[in-house]
C-alpha cells in the first residue's frame, strides 16, 4: 500500500486480516468504523457497488471478526450486500476497486473468491440453513467451531428461512443467528414479522415495570428466585405484555438477546463475546441504520441502496445515463398502470422489489390492488393463484432468477388449474454486475417444460405492452413475458395497443442464405449483425419468434423450406430453450434443417457487464456476426 | 341410494349437499360424525386411500360445512388427505369407491371434480397464501364471503405457509385459519413449531393463576377494566409464561384461538359461529386424533396413513404383494446404510417422509447422521449444501414433485458452489394413484439445465446401488439419481458394488433395424417389448443410458454410425429430456438420424395405475411395441 494510503488510513491500512484486527484495542475499533465508512465512500463513489447496507453493517463486522476466529469459525451472510466491510478487513482493500467487474472482486461473498466467504450469497434467506449444515458437519466431526448466520430483518421473512429456523430450534446445534434489524428491505419492508421487529423494545418503563411485577409475582410465591428458567421467561412474558407482542423467537425455542444498538461497537463486542460460548441456538438482535454514517443515504436509503457513482463531499448521485431511452422496467409499470385503468380485474403483485421492478407506479395508482408481499416468492406466486382462481387477473412480477423459489408453486398452484396468472419476469437472461446467482439464465428452460404455459418474450418495449395487453385481454393461461435489465432500445416507447395472436411470430427481414430465430430484445443485436453481413454479401433472414410456447410452428415450416441452415439466438440457457424447442420441433417434422444453437453456454456465468458477458457467451454482435460468416463459408 | 344404504347410514343418506347438513339438528352431528366414519372404514377398507387424516378430522369437516355457506364461502384444504369427509358431504357419496382410480375421484381436492373443492391440493402449505388470494379477491369484488384454510401441523412448519402467515397478518383480510393439529406429519412430526403446539395448553392452573395475577397486577394500577386489549394481551402473556412457550401467532398478529377439542362437534360449531364474522386475520387451533374412531389407526397413525385393503373388523391389514419383490425404496435405505457404514462422511436428509423413502433404516442405524427436516424441502436442500460445503456427503432424499420446492436451491445454494450433495429422487415419473400433483414428470428437465449437474437413473435395483456408491466415492458435484416408487425388477437385489464411470452408458442388446436408447426402469419394459418385436424378425439394439447428464457422446457417436432411426424412452416430461438431449446431440455433431421421442406428454396427467398411465402416455409395454413396429414399417 502506498503512502497516501497509509495516512488515509493509519488503522485500515494495518489490517491484512482479521488477526491484525485482533491486535488492535478496543477502544479504537471505532475508529477502524470510521476509516472502513470513509474508505467505502470514497470507493463506491467511483466504483459503483451495493453502498447502504454495507454501511450499516460496519460495526457488527468488525466486532465479528475482533470476537471470531475466522475463517475457522463460519460467517455465513445473508444477501450479502452488507458484506463489503468484512472483504475489506479479509485481505481485500488492493482489489476493492474491482467489485463487480469482470474477473474482479463479486458484490457477493463467493467461497471462490475468499476462505473467509463460507458460503455463497445472493439469494436472500438461504444463511440459517446453510450455517445449521455447517454446524451440523463440525459436530460430526469434532470441530468446536462457531458457526453465525448473518440476516437482515427483511431476508429472515423468506420461508427459507423459516424453514432455517424451526429447524434450528429444534436442533442441539449452537448456530448463532445475528439479526441485522435496518428496518428496511431493499425496499421498504413489508410483512407482520417486520411490525413485529419493530415493536421489540426495551425502554425504561418497561424495566421499572418488570421489577415491580416480578416483586408481586414473587410475594405472591408465583415464582421464586430458584426458578431461573421460568423468570428468564417472565421477563419474556412481560416484554410482550409491554411491547403489546409476544417473543416469537423465544416461542420457537431460540434464545433472544436484544435489541441492542448495533452501531456500539464496544457494546456488541462485549456482547459475542458473553454469548458466544453458550449452548444451544441464539439469536441476537441488533438494530442499526442503512446508510449509517453518510447523511444522504440515511436519509433515502432506498435510493442509496445500489446508487452507482456518486459525489462524496455533495452526495449528488451521477447520473451516466442520458440516452433518454426509458428502461423495460418503467414501460412494464407505466404499461400496467394504463391496462389497469381499464380492466378492473388487473392486480399487481411484487415480492419486495417495487422500486427495482417499476411495481411502484402501480402502488401510486392503484394501492388496494398492489401487493409487495415482501421477499416471499413462492407466497407471491401461490397468492397470485388465489387470485386468478376466484376471477382477477394477476400481473406478478418477480426476478427470473428469485422466480426460480416459486417454480413449484407455478406448476402446482397455477398450471395445474390453468390460471391466469400473467408473470412478468424481470432481469431475464444475463443481468451484468450482480454476477452468477442472479443471472436470469434459465427461465425459459424451467417454463417450457411445463404444461398449459405460455412462454414469451418481447424484442422491444412496443411488443412488451402488446404482450401485456394481450395476456389481459385475451388469455385464459398462464401467461410468462420475460424482458432484461435495464434500458429498451426505442425513444418512442407509447405505442397504441395491438393485440398479439398467441403463438405467432413475425418476419422481420427476408434471405436466402441463413435463417436467425431469435427471441426477446437479443433479437435487436441479431438484427444489427444481419445488416453487417449484408454488407459483405451474406443474406439473412430474421425471425422474431416472440413466443417460445407455443412455438410458432407455420414459422418454423416457413424457415424449414427455404433454409438448410438456422440459428437461434436467445439471452437464455442453451440446455432446453429456443434452439431445443426448434431442433425437437425439425427433429418430429421430418426436416434435415440444421441448427447453431447461441445461448448462455452450458456453465454458470460470473459478473462484467451485460456487453462482456453476451460476448463471453457468444451472443454478442460480434460473436453473433462471426456465426453469421462461419456458417456463410461452410455453406460455400 | 339403495335401501341397504339407506339403513346403514339414515342421516348420510339424505346428505346430498351442505344445504342438507344444515337441516340436521346440531345435537345430531355426532351422528352423523358416527357415520362419515363408518362410511369411511367400510369404503376404505375396499377402496384404498388416505385413511387416518381424514378418520381425524370429520368433525371439523362436518362443522365447515355446518356453519359455513359452501361453495359461495371457500374452503382451501391443505394437502387434502384429509378431505375425504368433505368429498362425502358435496355430493360424492356416490362415486366415493371410484377414489384415485382412472377416471375417479381425485386423492386430493381438485376443483376440476368439483365446485367445493375451491383450490388444487397435494403439495404442502400452500392453502394460507391460495386463501389470501381469494380473500383479497373478494374484497375487491365487494363480495362478503368467508375465506378459510384448513392446514395440518406438519404443514405449517413448510416455509410457504409462513410466508402466507406473515402475508395473512400484514393483511387487513379476515382470513380463518384452522389448524387441524394431529401432532402428526405422515411420519412423526418434526421442528420446533411442533413442539411448541404441543405445549400450548389451557389447564386450571393457568386459569387459577391468571386471576391471581390480574388482581395482583391491577392492585398495582399497572391494568384496568378499561384497557382490555392490555388484558388479552395479558391473558397471552401469562399463558406463555405458564405454557414456558410464547405465542407465535399473537407475536405475528394473528388472533389465536384454542386450543380445542376438535373431536367436540358442537363445540366447535360453536366456536365457528363465534368467531367467523370477526375482524382480521384469525387462528383456530383444533387438536385432533388422527385415526380417530378405529382402534388400529389410531394407536398406529403412521402404517395407517395410507393402509391399503383391511379388513375393517379385524383391523388386518391385506397385503396384496406377494411378489418378494424388494422396493426401490428399500434398497435406498439399506444401500445407504450399508455404505454410510463404511463412510463416515455420509449423512442422510429426509424432508417428512422417512418412512415413504425408507430413511428409516438410515435413522435407526446411524440417528446422529439422519435428519428429517420435516415439510421444507428448500431447507433440506440448503441444509445440505452446507453440509456438503463443511466435507460431509449429503445423501438428500426428496420425492420429484416435491423437490421442485428446492428448484432455487439446488442451482443457488448446492450447483454454483458445485457442491457434492447426492438428490436422490424419488417418486420420479408416474407414481399412479396420487395423481396429477404427484407425478415426477420434470425432474430429468428441471436438473438438465443446471451447470454441474450429474442427472442418472438406474434401470435396476443393482444400478442404483452402483449409482449410489459411485456417488459417494469417485464423485465431486452434484449427482441426482432418479428412480420411481415401488417395487424394483429384480429378485436378488443385494449386489457387489461396482464403480460407474460417470458420463458412460451401456449397451443391452445389438440389433440393426432400430435403435432404442432408455433411462431408468422404464428400460425393462422396453427390453420386453425388443423381444416381443424380435419375434415378428425386427431386430432392435437397446442402449440404457444410465446418464441423462453428462450423456454418453461415445455411445451416442456408435448409435448414429448405425442407425438412421432412433427411439428415446423415459418416464419423464418429453419437453427437455432425454429425447431433447439426443436430438440436440445429433443436430450439433451433424447427423440426421431421426429420433422418436416416446416419455410424459407436454399436458397433465391425471390419477390411475402406474400401467394405465404409462399406457395413456405412450410408454407401456403395447405402446412401445407399436412404436417399435411403426418405425420398421416406415422404414421398409
Amino acid at each position: 500500500m502506498d503512502t497516501k494510503f497509509n495516512n488515509n488510513y493509519p488503522l485500515l491500512s494495518q489490517i491484512g486480516s482479521p488477526d491484525d484486527l485482533k491486535q488492535i484495542d478496543v477502544h479504537k475499533l471505532p475508529e477502524v468504523c470510521a476509516e472502513l465508512r470513509r474508505f467505502l465512500i470514497n470507493n463506491l463513489s467511483m466504483h459503483p457497488g451495493h453502498f447502504a447496507s454495507s454501511m450499516g453493517a460496519i460495526e457488527l463486522t468488525v466486532a465479528l471478526h475482533y470476537v471470531f476466529d475466522t475463517p475457522y469459525d463460519r460467517i455465513v451472510w445473508d444477501v450479502g450486500h452488507q458484506a463489503y466491510a468484512h472483504k475489506l478487513l479479509t485481505g481485500r482493500i488492493d482489489s476493492f476497486h474491482t467489485i463487480r467487474t469482470l474477473n474482479g472482486l463479486s458484490g457477493f461473498p463467493n467461497p471462490e473468491e475468499s476462505e473467509y466467504d463460507s458460503f455463497i450469497a445472493g439469494h436472500a434467506s438461504n444463511s440459517i440453513s446453510a450455517a445449521l449444515g455447517m454446524a451440523a458437519a463440525a459436530k460430526m466431526k469434532n470441530e468446536n467451531r462457531h458457526v453465525l448466520a448473518v440476516i437482515g430483518d427483511a431476508s429472515i421473512s423468506g420461508g427459507l428461512a423459516f424453514e432455517g429456523l424451526n429447524n434450528a430450534a429444534a436442533s442441539k446445534s449452537n448456530i448463532l443467528i445475528v439479526l441485522n434489524d435496518n428496518d428496511m428491505s431493499i425496499d421498504r419492508n413489508v410483512g407482520s414479522l417486520n411490525k413485529y421487529l419493530v415493536n421489540i423494545t426495551t425502554s425504561k418503563s418497561y424495566n421499572t415495570f418488570r421489577y415491580k411485577t416480578y416483586k408481586a409475582m414473587k410475594r405472591l410465591h408465583l415464582i421464586d428466585e430458584k426458578h431461573r428458567g421460568i423468570i428468564l421467561r417472565f421477563n419474556n412474558s412481560v416484554k410482550s405484555l409491554i411491547s403489546k407482542q409476544q417473543n416469537i423467537f423465544e416461542g420457537l425455542n431460540i434464545r433472544y438477546f436484544g435489541p441492542y444498538d448495533g452501531h456500539d461497537i464496544e457494546r456488541i463486542v462485549r456482547v459475542f463475546r458473553d454469548i458466544k460460548d453458550m449452548e444451544g441456538p441464539k439469536i441476537l438482535h441488533l438494530r442499526t441504520t442503512k446508510g449509517k454514517g453518510y447523511e444522504p443515504a440515511e436519509e433515502d436509503p432506498c435510493t442509496w441502496h445500489a446508487p452507482g457513482k456518486f459525489n462524496p463531499e455533495t452526495g449528488e448521485i451521477i447520473k451516466s445515463d442520458s440516452s433518454g431511452i426509458m428502461k423495460y422496467q418503467d414501460v412494464f409499470g407505466k404499461t400496467l398502470v394504463e391496462l389497469a385503468e381499464k380492466n378492473k380485474k388487473i392486480v399487481g403483485i411484487t415480492a419486495a422489489m417495487p422500486t427495482g421492478c417499476s411495481m411502484t407506479y402501480m402502488q401510486k395508482a392503484f394501492s388496494k390492488r398492489t401487493f409487495d408481499v415482501g421477499i416471499s416468492e413462492e407466497h407471491a406466486v401461490t397468492f397470485s393463484g388465489g387470485l386468478a382462481k376466484d376471477g382477477m387477473m394477476p400481473f406478478c412480477c418477480i426476478y427470473s432468477s428469485f422466480l426460480q423459489r416459486g417454480y413449484d408453486e407455478i406448476i402446482h398452484d397455477v398450471a395445474i388449474q390453468d390460471l391466469p396468472v400473467t408473470f412478468c419476469i424481470d432481469r431475464a437472461g444475463i443481468v451484468g454486475e450482480d454476477g452468477v446467482t442472479h443471472h436470469g439464465a434459465f427461465d425459459l428452460s424451467y417454463l417450457r417444460s411445463i404444461p398449459n404455459m405460455i412462454v414469451s418474450s418481447p424484442m422491444n418495449e412496443h411488443y412488451l405492452r402488446n404482450l401485456m395487453y394481450t395476456a389481459q385481454q385475451r388469455c385464459k393461461h398462464p401467461f410468462a413475458i420475460r424482458y432484461p435489465r435495464g434500458n429498451g432500445v426505442l425513444i418512442d416507447w407509447h405505442n397504441d395497443f395491438e393485440p398479439l395472436e398467441i403463438g405467432r411470430g413475425r418476419k422481420l427481414s427476408s434471405g436466402t442464405d441463413i435463417a436467425i430465430l431469435s427471441i426477446g430484445p437479443i433479437g435487436n443485436t441479431v438484427s444489427k449483425a444481419i445488416d453487417k453481413a449484408a454488407e459483405q454479401g451474406i443474406s439473412v433472414a430474421h425471425y422474431d419468434m416472440i413466443f417460445l410456447k407455443p412455438i410458432d410452428e407455420n414459422l418454423l415450416e416457413e424457415v424449414c423450406q427455404h433454409h438448410s441452415q438456422i440459428i437461434t439466438v436467445e439471452d437464455g440457457t442453451i440446455v432446453g430453450g429456443l434452439g431445443s424447442a426448434v431442433v425437437e420441433w425439425i427433429n418430429d417434422h421430418g426436416y434435415s434443417t440444421r441448427v447453431k444453437r447461441l445461448g448462455i453456454p452450458d456453465k454458470f456465468i460470473s459478473q462484467g457487464t451485460v456487453k462482456q458477458l453476451h460476448s463471453i457467451c457468444g451472443i454478442g454482435y460480434d460473436e453473433i456476426l462471426q456465426s453469421i460468416l462461419d456458417l456463410s463459408n461452410a455453406k460455400q
